[in-house]
């Protein structure tokens, strides 16, 4: 097997484990055996246990020997020359490790230069791996990475003039809503809407729940009925953004996903800590109705907010825009 | 060559001559020899000229003989027996005659019938084709099909709230768009937009003008400056959108782009005359603006125009939805 298609597999790996690895990265790794067949794959497990390279030399057995490591993130060398990942790499016998991002996080950082006094050829990939894009962000800027959610229709309405509000996106948009919350720290909701729609913040399969849940998380300071889906499932509360994502961050995510209203997205953009959105546009047309963001005040061209698209993919009859910051 | 890529063949032929063509088809043809080669490609030459498949005949001459023809539309039959393109077919000697789509206008069917009769082994292939779609949708419906066109934000905003405007798409959108007019046989907007942007509703290349130009069209009751870049190119005017849409039929016209505005927009869809939607999607926010639509009432959910998506395309950092109604 070729490098581009190792790391490939390291990255579908690392996908399974997203949202369960937090404060740690969803790492993957594959060991490639000397003859380049796979050995051994792995993805990072939670926090406690083992991180990815070692799972997958786990795996390989003594087919490490001499082989070749993929792996999505620069192994780690938290205790300099006795680090865990790089450390173990040696002592498994690689001869080859390539890896797709740097460790940004300085007490980890080091790893390439262990391996490359130990003799490992190691070769530095530099290639974007989708699945750690938010830790890799939250790492630098030291805060959750922030996804911003919203559905509307194609002129930009949430829901009609009169309050009354359905699905506006199909079900293939809808499941794969729910796909994604199963890969998240934690889902974030105004009071309005944890008010208005009593939502249970799960993510839920066809005939059941996923294995990882996000925390549920609710912004702002109306009381939350003991009654409430939330009560009832367990949820944290906190009374403006900055407090949340610095208590989240305290308590270990690195991944949250706003899940709305329009006034907790709007002042969320305010803030500036909107570093991706998703945005779930099904093709309809309301003419007027309530906004996907509720701006209190008026606009001028200059104040438009740009972003760039990353990815475009039609979800049954909807279309879901993914988009990040442009200035990172 | 086989047949389905004779027919991508026959329709980029048919491409190329979108809006040169009304009220006649805008079909193309493939001439395979006995080979299976690509003897001769055609399109509807402009009114008055030559069709499709006699284009393509002359271009194959003599290599015709024992051949096949592949065509986007059914040959016409116009003369009874002695029709021009099927017969044209059979004084060629052609074997094997595939068409993707029924003619469905009552004096030119009956083509298939024809050749059939004089021995030419024929194939419906009942394929959708891009180029014929709005023609073929006009011809039913007995008025111009209308493709409603509007760019905005992602949350729906076609402008400042203060009045200032400006490129909302980028480059390649805006590009995708003038090669889009010059495929159409009129660009409509209202007084409104007519007035207060001054447009010159041509198509343009980077360096000028394409060969073919659009009608331009303007609704509303309101006068159009003499010194307007529209007066002095030549414009139609017509008071409401029924009196523009039954004199556009009359006057040849059969594929109509409006291009807005937010009030002429809202309009034409309350009126139910809107088939198809270009929305040109940027991915930006303005919070506050505009709408895409002018829409005079309160709306509830149960009143949402839904669409289906037929297409969806990045153009540079823009997304380019199109939906087609959901009832044809
Ligand atoms: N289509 C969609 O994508 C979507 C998604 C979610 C919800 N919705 C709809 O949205 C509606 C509810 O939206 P909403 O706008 O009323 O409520 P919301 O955005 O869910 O919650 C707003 C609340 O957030 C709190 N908050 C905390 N920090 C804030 C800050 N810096 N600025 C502003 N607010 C802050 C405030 O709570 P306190 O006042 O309690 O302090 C505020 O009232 C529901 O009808 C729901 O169905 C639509
Ligand atoms: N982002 C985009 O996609 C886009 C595209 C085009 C324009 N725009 C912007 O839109 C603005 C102009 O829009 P607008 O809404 O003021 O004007 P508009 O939609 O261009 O024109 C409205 C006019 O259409 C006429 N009309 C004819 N039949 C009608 C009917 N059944 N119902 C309603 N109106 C009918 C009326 O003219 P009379 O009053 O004269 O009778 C009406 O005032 C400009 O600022 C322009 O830049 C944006």
């Amino acid at each position: 097997m070729d490098i581009a298609h190792a790391l490939e597999l390291a990255h579908r790996a690392s996908e399974q484990v997203r949202g369960t690895t937090s404060p740690n990265p969803p790492v993957g790794a594959v060991i490639l055996d000397s003859a380049g067949e796979v050995a051994g794959v792995g993805a990072t497990a939670p926090p406690g246990g083992p991180h990815a390279e070692v799972v997958a030399l786990q795996a390989a057995g003594e087919r490490a020997k001499g082989g070749t490591a993929v792996v999505t993130l620069e192994p780690c060398n938290h205790y300099g020359r006795t680090g865990p990942c790089s450390k173990a790499l040696v002592d498994a016998g690689i001869h080859h490790v390539f890896y797709a991002n740097a460790d940004p996080f300085p007490s980890a950082a080091g790893g390439a230069d262990f391996l490359v006094e130990a003799g490992v050829e190691t070769h530095f990939l530099n290639q974007p791996i989708r699945a750690l894009q938010p830790w890799l962000e939250a790492t630098v800027l030291g805060r959750p990475h922030v996804t911003l959610k919203f559905a509307s229709t194609l002129d930009g309405f949430a829901g009609a003039t009169d309050g009354t509000s359905q699905w506006i996106t199909g079900a293939t948009a809808r499941a794969f809503v729910h796909e994604d919350r199963s890969k998240r720290d934690a889902i974030v909701v105004g009071t309005g809407t944890a008010i208005s729609d009593n939502p249970s913040l799960t993510a839920r399969t066809d005939d059941g729940l996923y294995p990882h849940q996000p925390r549920r998380v609710v912004i702002g300071s109306r009381e939350i009925s003991p009654d409430s889906n939330l009560a009832e499932l367990g949820f944290g509360q906190y009374a403006g953004i900055p407090e949340a994502l610095s208590a989240l961050w305290d308590s270990g995510c690195r991944d949250v996903l706003i899940e709305g209203g329009p006034t907790l997205a709007a002042a969320a953009l305010r803030l500036g800590v909107v570093d991706q959105i998703q945005a779930y546009v099904a093709p309809a047309l309301l003419g007027a109705g309530k906004s996907v963001l509720n701006w209190p005040q008026a606009t001028t061209m200059a104040e438009i907010m740009r972003f760039e698209t990353t990815a475009v993919r039609q979800l049954g009859e909807d279309i879901l825009i993914e988009m990040k910051r442009k200035d990172h």
